[in-house]
């Protein structure tokens, strides 16, 4: 869709998808001319192929479409992980081909057809990855092929690319999983959802998204994720501690993540910064009345009288239990 | 704006809030007909108070109006813990005024007054968890109250509430800040957040709220959030070990995920079920496809190949550490 916007009648634009009605509903919504059931007939004259699929089906599409694709096609795609389609893509396409993997980074939209709107890649980051062997010339059309969508080129390499992926992308994926495995496996599951509300709704979202997407996107980046789950594993083993031991440090430890993600929401807006000494911007004003709290000893006044209940009560629970 | 779309001008609402300045906005909004600066003044002559603001406040707002309240007021709150409110009204509120302790969950909007809508309440649980002092006339108003801007009351004992509320509202607190935590330390912050998109986003939403507001709701319920962060960092051990080592089991972790958040969404769409043999119900397509595929063994064909990849990779990184 944002590619008709850009270029009209100029290019012509081919679906297909491995259910037909998708492919067909995607034609009705305006986003292609015309669809394809099968699938090596449909790349046969394209100059440039878009795969936006799972990663693992990747792998198939490249053998599917190799010996159908014509010199000098350009492939690319829209995965989460790069090396792995990046790996696939040297064993399985024709030299005469290249190969120039990409991921989007999307903010808005919903999955599936009935999320597609053209301005889904207005002002994003789309990173690129080019294989080794990508020509050039592909280099150039993917990155013409991007700004005419509205989003901005990223060129990355691919490693530093899934690296980062892990942390934003496929760790997400685990956490919104994990609260749900955690929440559902206790007993009084049905009562614990029935007070569930939007917090719970937003942090599971991605727990109901297609489970081969996401068991695709954490194996094919499986050391990156590995280090960033034990990071976290190590963080939540932290707040456990603080909660039970140190209001304070709680205290600071929501704060700092507080002022990270407000330091994200500001580089985003104003651009990051390419030094690399790049300096913490002011916090918002949340963050600004905690440090005012934590500095002026106010935040311990408002638990002091707490914190003597609740030691009261693991006193008494204590004496209980003996 | 709820109540003044259910009384019309039959009911009197003052605001009053800690900035003057968000009580006038609250008043150009229309969501009440006079704001007081003044606290123990603005509840004078309340037949009925709502105390809605982080949980720790309430303790001293309950200390500051306990004098000036007329005799059978009935006093409310909205927080997310309930046990410690229940004890502050106990403690400071004159046994002529009857206290009932709520929590509206909410689906929809964004916190502030920004974010206040007239229907924000349609269709949402409303837990109710009345102090043993209150008397049965002021739990019937709350009642009224409730069902009056579109809600559906639910009574439930505050310990069972708040062990509730540990995994569906603090701990996805906790989570979301961990995940910033996480991302945010490492020195490769700035390149990984440019690489953030809508999944971090959503994910990473809740460590923006008032670090304040996060830390009073965990502190209020340190025993029942204890308990669930063990079992979060449990699962995510679990998550890890799989990741490593049974590609399959991780599959069937993403799918039971999925299968019990599919489960949620169906009962709060048709109705909790009573009896504590509720059935699961059929999972999702995805969910379906993706049995499917465990039970065919098409699922570990998918993955053979690239397990041997990542196997000889790992062989190669072992001798190249040796």
């Amino acid at each position: 869709m944002s590619l008709r916007r850009a270029f009209g009648k100029s290019v012509e634009l081919v679906g297909h998808d491995i259910s037909y009605s998708t492919a067909k509903m995607a034609q009705r919504r305006g986003a292609v001319d015309s669809v394809s059931a099968n699938l090596p007939r449909a790349v046969e004259t394209a100059t440039m192929v878009i795969i936006a699929t799972p990663v693992m089906a990747i792998r198939e599409i490249l053998e599917t479409i190799a010996p159908n694709l014509s010199s000098g096609c350009i492939v690319t795609d829209t995965a989460s992980t790069k090396q792995a389609v990046i790996e696939w893509a040297n064993t399985h396409l024709p030299k005469n081909v290249s190969f120039v993997g990409c991921n989007p980074l999307i903010f808005k939209g919903i999955s599936g057809i009935q999320g597609a709107h053209q301005d889904l890649f207005e002002n994003a980051f789309y990173c690129v990855c080019p294989s080794p062997q990508a020509s050039k010339e592909s280099v150039e059309s993917v990155t013409n092929m991007i700004k005419a969508v509205g989003a901005r080129p990223y060129y990355i390499d691919a490693a530093e690319h899934d690296s980062y992926s892990a942390a934003v992308h496929q760790l997400p994926l685990i956490m919104s999983s994990a609260l749900v495995t955690t929440a559902s496996q206790s007993t009084s599951w049905r009562d614990i959802s029935k007070q569930a509300a939007g917090d719970f709704e937003a942090m599971s979202k991605f727990s109901s998204q297609d489970p081969l997407e996401n068991l695709d996107a954490c194996i094919t980046n499986k050391e990156a994720l590995t280090n960033y789950l034990d990071q976290t594993i190590h963080e939540l083993i932290k707040y456990r501690r603080l909660l039970a031991e140190d209001t304070e440090g709680l205290g600071k430890l929501f704060s700092q993540a507080f002022s990270s993600r407000a330091q994200w929401l500001n580089w985003r807006e104003n651009g990051f910064p390419t030094d690399d000494a790049a300096k913490l911007p002011p916090m918002g004003s949340f963050g600004d009345r905690m440090t005012e709290m934590l500095v002026g000893g106010a935040l311990m006044e408002r638990y002091r009288r707490f914190e003597e209940v609740w030691q009261d009560r693991e006193k008494r629970r204590e004496r209980r239990d003996r």
